[in-house]
């Protein structure tokens, strides 16, 4: 049995303190609790999670015998929480994508535990369908966040710090670049007094197209297809603020296709 | 029974005659054929249809009776196509989200029935999960056209030519843009040697939180969350030509979200 504290009760913890406790409501993304054991968990709000039997700790200085402590704290304050935690004989590993491992190297065993996905408090999580990606300072450490992450999911990876970066970054062109994307035609079809659902199909279709076929051979459309009086009427439709982030896009994708051409 | 011709056999044109084909192969797409029936099609090529009963038409000049004659030939092809149709008494209707419906006005009943989907010869289509947008020179050929699109689904608008223009860019957006967001992630893991597929949960999750949230109220990310040094960390990851895309939507998500700052 593997005892855990999370630190930090945002999107993620919120989620991981459900998922390793013991006795919280049953829900697909349980893990298999016979491997782990959520001992207690803090945030700095001071108030207890639902449906966590586990206890909140009040203090960082008085955390329970644990074999793992979970940063699950935003990016910037990994390393003064790392350094609060300094007495530790504890695993200490968190779980961002952008922050590199070397940050928790104060600590002898140390590693990361990063789900490259976008968590909400309010939708649920299916861990069993999710990438976890480790990485440890040592073998007997990367055991544990192995054992971990086996109680969530299957599908477990080793990224060292630069791969995280990089899935991170590829992360925000799937998730924050997309959504800004649908930010704007949000934006299109409400001035032009068009019902927002119209384009659903057309989103659901594009991702299960870039799904099946790949990105790349997916594309189409006027840049890809370099129809120069499409791409003027569009940008005479959008405001100017709008020209540079379009005109952007569209010669990105006629460099990337400039083979094709 | 509205007797239809298609001109055209692309990705729409296709779907669109095996649609209204009365005794096709049966598929969740077909239309209500007691309401419809393709009495022909035309391409260029002069290649028959797989699952088409209805007869190939070897010439323009040479077109069945029809009350509706539908072109889904590209673009700039629509006023040509047009013009050697000009003696027909059918109904003339383009397909196109970006043509104006008054490159038809040669004819005296004419229209547009557009479809803001992304096609495939390959995938199937459920014709009745998608928004068939119609436009009509009068009231006639718009009940006509009503009737065409409610053998294929429930739901149907009426935009004008400047409205459907909006679409189409909202379209392109949410279709070409995204996807070639999703292209550039796609190269981000490819270098990295990581699995393309880690990154499908978050994709999936970001179209339903769109959805869900509506897709302003739904951004995250180092963007809007002003985060320079992840920012910077990831412009030092990508080669300098893809500096220019990164840095365009950062400002616009900043930009758009200014309010919220």
């Amino acid at each position: 049995m593997i005892k855990i504290v999370v630190i930090g009760t945002g999107n993620l913890g919120t989620h991981l303190c459900r998922a390793f406790d013991a006795s919280g409501i049953p829900e697909s993304s349980k893990a298999d609790v016979s491997e782990v054991e959520l001992v207690g968990y803090y945030n700095r709000s001071g108030r207890p999670l639902e449906f966590v039997s586990a206890p909140l700790i009040k203090n960082l200085d008085q955390l329970p015998d644990a074999d793992l402590i979970l940063l699950c704290v935003p990016d910037d304050q990994v390393p003064a929480v790392s350094s609060s935690l300094s007495h530790q004989n504890s695993i200490i590993a968190h779980t961002s994508g952008s922050v590199a491992m070397q940050a928790l190297s104060d600590h002898e065993n140390h590693g990361v535990f990063y789900i490259p996905q976008s968590f909400s408090k309010k939708r649920s999580v299916d861990f069993s369908q999710l990438a976890l990606c480790l990485e440890a300072s040592d073998s007997s450490t990367m055991k544990i966040l192995e054992r971990v992450a086996s109680s969530l999911s299957r599908k477990r990876f080793h990224l060292d710090s630069l791969q995280r970066r990089q899935l991170h970054l590829a992360a925000v062109y799937v998730n924050n670049f997309v959504n800004h994307c649908y930010t704007k035609a949000e934006t299109i079809l409400q001035e032009a007094e068009i019902p927002s659902g119209l384009l659903q199909p057309l989103m659901e279709e594009t991702l299960q197209k870039a799904l099946n076929l790949g990105a790349k051979n997916a594309q189409t459309g006027p840049a890809l297809r370099q129809d120069q009086s499409t791409i003027l009427a569009h940008l005479a439709l959008l405001p100017p603020s709008d020209h540079p982030m379009y005109k952007t896009i569209t010669q990105s994708i006629q460099e990337t296709h400039a083979q094709k051409l």
